[in-house]
């Protein structure tokens, strides 16, 4: 989906195709696509029908990765590890005259959001419920370094800014997780995208703060072994950041769960 | 049960009730007595048993607010009205060999901090059902205000700031229910007080945040009529503070959460 | 110039002034003017030359209080006095064919603006200085209280807790401070608004938040006494909220310092 | 000095000498010893009078990196890059039997702590000048990107969400830079350590915050760009981290600000 130019907003994406016979020939750049240098095909959404109103111009494409004219114009990597590395797995895709049949259209044509956001709600929760376990095992880490780490003659357990951390920590990841609750039980219940949009995108909101909140302070209670590649917590609270921008970065979410909530 | 020289800790209290035949003699200041000058009895916590282990010390007395030697100093008031309204309702309160028959001795001999404990796990929950009905309606009050005042040309609710501010309230209000509601019914479930003071103060130590948070939204959204009598906002904002100190302060519930967490 | 509708946004206010020979003919309402019950005149914003481009559509006048048609509609106040206290001091006024000479017009014709915002520069760099000394006279309440009271075998000043506080606001409170002088410097330097406008709504933005949070802590610290009306600290907090809204709302300050960084 | 059970209370160092004839042998453990690996020589704090009063019971030593004994268990490396990678610059040392000639005592015997904390005073304002530029240059690339990244029909620069942003971050970038430029002119003024142990400690502390804050803004304004490894926000944040730990963790910073403002 993703475009150089921009991924909040959908509306921006330039990739087209057109019908040739009984083919598409999809031109344009894809951006972020990850595990494309390991995919047997991608999914690519671009505009079908720019007459269309906005929100129904776009449709999905089934395009198998060895298709001609399609190019990974480089690997990009997360974090800061050094490009020499190569390891990057979020590819810059180029699409130059791409022809894929007219089968490969995914769902209906023009349907691309209505697909897109299907699959994103799913996404979005099953993210949360990811984040949901991760976040209890660095708060078990947080835990264990309080009651085994001793400093001025006590246990780091005994610190008042320690109990704090622990006392705070707890506390978030206790009401992220009965949100995610509620919300999966909404999501079951109404089987109605459209009834839980405010919830869902309430949890994705909700997420990177809660994520980042517990890894940043389970990190600063490991001391210099916290920071090290000994742990895990650097690695955490980066996918904290991931868990703000993919699936639609935190601020359009705010603005979704505004907009719901003041229907 | 709160003294001039302190309520977080009661290990702090002086008052004391000496035997004296069929009678005790209670001796000693006790403040912030909510109510006081409207009640027709108090119920005093006082040290009986100064060589018992710290926390079987003290014992509970119905004192009948009519018995001699018993003297209101100065009702305390909250907030910023001035002395002269004299409406306090928080009595400064002074036993000066005041005598009550040994009949009002309130539970067991040496048992006040249990009975103390007891009761204020339920006025505990209590408050925070309480502070999440008020938010409910703060929040209503909030998004009626978004939708219906226009400044540059639109509504304030077309405002990120305030989309941000609708959002992030709107999360903090139903993770906190969320957690009083859980509070509750494990509460129910266990019957058993030593199972739930985690989730009790864990609710207590979340109050306070989540309800200034949210009436400082709405107050700052409704500009100058938010800070004038004619909204309850101010009011609101002061309540906030006192769920942040009555039963007990933020800073002690966090420390219990933290013990309770890592035993 | 604040009126019912609105006061963040000049461009919403409505009460105008006719020229009729040699006199201004005033009419509309205004809303929160402060202490206009103990006035001998007012001065009114109002638009003159509705044709003009927005911002030079208005002019100040003088308007002195016994003027026919000048009339109180209520004295609305702060916080959460009762109304029946009748001593509110921000006037709801109304503007009812008001007639002024015209040697009242303040400044140039379609000045009224200009004539505000150099007012309100100098305004708001005096309440951020007032506020400087204000936050040092409750930080050191705090202080003294963190060094005089006890609570479980220790002063509240061996608290990690308390501790964090006082670190923290001590940082706010004098990097505040530096600001708002580094702010009045470049304004004796520069004699020109223009150049300090980022600085002025910096401060402006940057004021109501270090404020809130020094006076929250330090009514935290004390307790219930911190709450009663034997301390300032209710009455400060509530003045943070002021400061976050005359003069200006937060809100606007943040995107003037965001549109003034860009420029 | 870190040793693997402690660096945030140097009491905890369990690294001796002994003297033998004209030399010192050096045993136990160093934990963090940056670019070890690379030196020439290292600089050990060791305990060398335990019967002295705690603060005068380690000295400093040079230690060439070759002498016999001295031996570098394994490297260890910031973040989350691979250990296969191998490029850690920490090093976990081991001292066993190491000697070196007493020449190679750095200042007085027993005087270990005046010599780190004189060293330690100017590395921590050195890293706040650094810090202080960082955050500049960080700052500068979100305006930017603001200016200059369209989404929904308009520049990022219009949306208030990213407004704020900005505004939040040139207001702590300005406060916290005006901070450590006093304290420099402190340094410089009283020439006298205790006199600047207050502001160098309360710089160290708001120091990680300020960073981490602007670093993560950044990052998300650049999105999907911003986490990956064409931009250096991800290594900005891991490095806010390190400031909040090497010297000192910012609790004990805010411990040392505290007793300094109330001494
Ligand atoms: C780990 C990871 C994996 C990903 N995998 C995929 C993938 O497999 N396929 C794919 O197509 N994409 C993928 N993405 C991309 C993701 O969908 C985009 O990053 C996201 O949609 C944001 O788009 P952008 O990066 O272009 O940022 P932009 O759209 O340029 O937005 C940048 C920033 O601007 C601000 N902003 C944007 N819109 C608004 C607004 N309306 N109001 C206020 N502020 C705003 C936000 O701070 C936002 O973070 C992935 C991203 C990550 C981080
Ligand atoms: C609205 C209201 C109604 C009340 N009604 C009653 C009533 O009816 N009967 C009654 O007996 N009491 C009542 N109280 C008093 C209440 O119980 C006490 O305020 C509370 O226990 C705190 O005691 P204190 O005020 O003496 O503060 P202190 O014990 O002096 O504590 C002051 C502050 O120090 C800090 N602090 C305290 N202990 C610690 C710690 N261990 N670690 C870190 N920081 C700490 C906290 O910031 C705390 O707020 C009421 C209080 C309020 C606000
Ligand atoms: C103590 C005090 C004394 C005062 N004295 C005077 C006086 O003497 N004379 C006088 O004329 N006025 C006075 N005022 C009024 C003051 O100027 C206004 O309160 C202020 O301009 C805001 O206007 P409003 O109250 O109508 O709020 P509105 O304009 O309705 O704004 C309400 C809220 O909406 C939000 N908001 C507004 N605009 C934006 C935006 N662009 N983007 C995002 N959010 C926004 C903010 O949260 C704002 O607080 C006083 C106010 C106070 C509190
Ligand atoms: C990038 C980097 C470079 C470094 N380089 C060197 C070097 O060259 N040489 C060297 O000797 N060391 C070096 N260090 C180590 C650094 O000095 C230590 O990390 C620091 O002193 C903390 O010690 P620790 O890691 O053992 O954590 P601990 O002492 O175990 O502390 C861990 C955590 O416990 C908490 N804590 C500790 N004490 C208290 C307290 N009193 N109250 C409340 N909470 C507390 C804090 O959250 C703290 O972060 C480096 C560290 C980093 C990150």
């Amino acid at each position: 989906m993703t475009e150089p130019q921009g991924g909040a907003d959908p509306k921006v994406f330039q990739t087209t195709a057109l019908q040739d016979g009984d083919e598409w020939v999809i031109n344009g750049e894809k951006w972020f696509s990850s595990n494309a240098r390991y995919a047997s095909f991608l999914i690519a959404m671009v505009v079908t029908d720019p007459d269309n109103p906005p929100y129904q111009q776009q449709s999905m494409f089934l395009v198998p990765s060895d298709t001609d004219g399609l190019e990974i114009i480089r690997n990009v990597g997360l974090g800061y590890e050094s490009e020499a590395d190569d390891h990057g797995s979020h590819a810059y895709v180029r699409y130059d005259n791409v022809r894929v049949p007219k089968e490969n259209l995914l769902g209906p044509r023009g349907g691309g959001f209505i697909v897109a956001q299907t699959r994103l709600g799913g996404g979005r929760i099953h993210h949360a419920m990811r984040t949901s376990g991760r976040v209890q095992r660095i708060f078990d880490m947080m835990c264990e370094r309080a009651i085994s780490r001793t400093t001025q003659g006590e246990l780091l357990s005994k610190k008042q800014m320690v109990q704090e951390m622990i006392a705070d920590s707890w506390l978030e990841m206790e009401m992220f997780r009965l949100l995610v609750l509620r919300t999966a039980w909404r999501i079951d219940k109404y089987q109605d995208y459209k009834k839980v949009r405010k919830d869902i995108s309430g949890v994705k909101a909700a997420m990177p703060g809660v994520y980042r909140n517990i890894a940043t302070r389970a990190l600063q209670i490991h001391g210099s072994l916290g920071v090290s590649w000994e742990m895990p917590f650097t690695k955490e609270v980066m996918e904290s950041f991931h868990m703000g921008l993919a699936d639609g970065p935190t601020e359009v979410h705010k603005v979704q769960v505004a907009r719901r909530v003041l229907d």
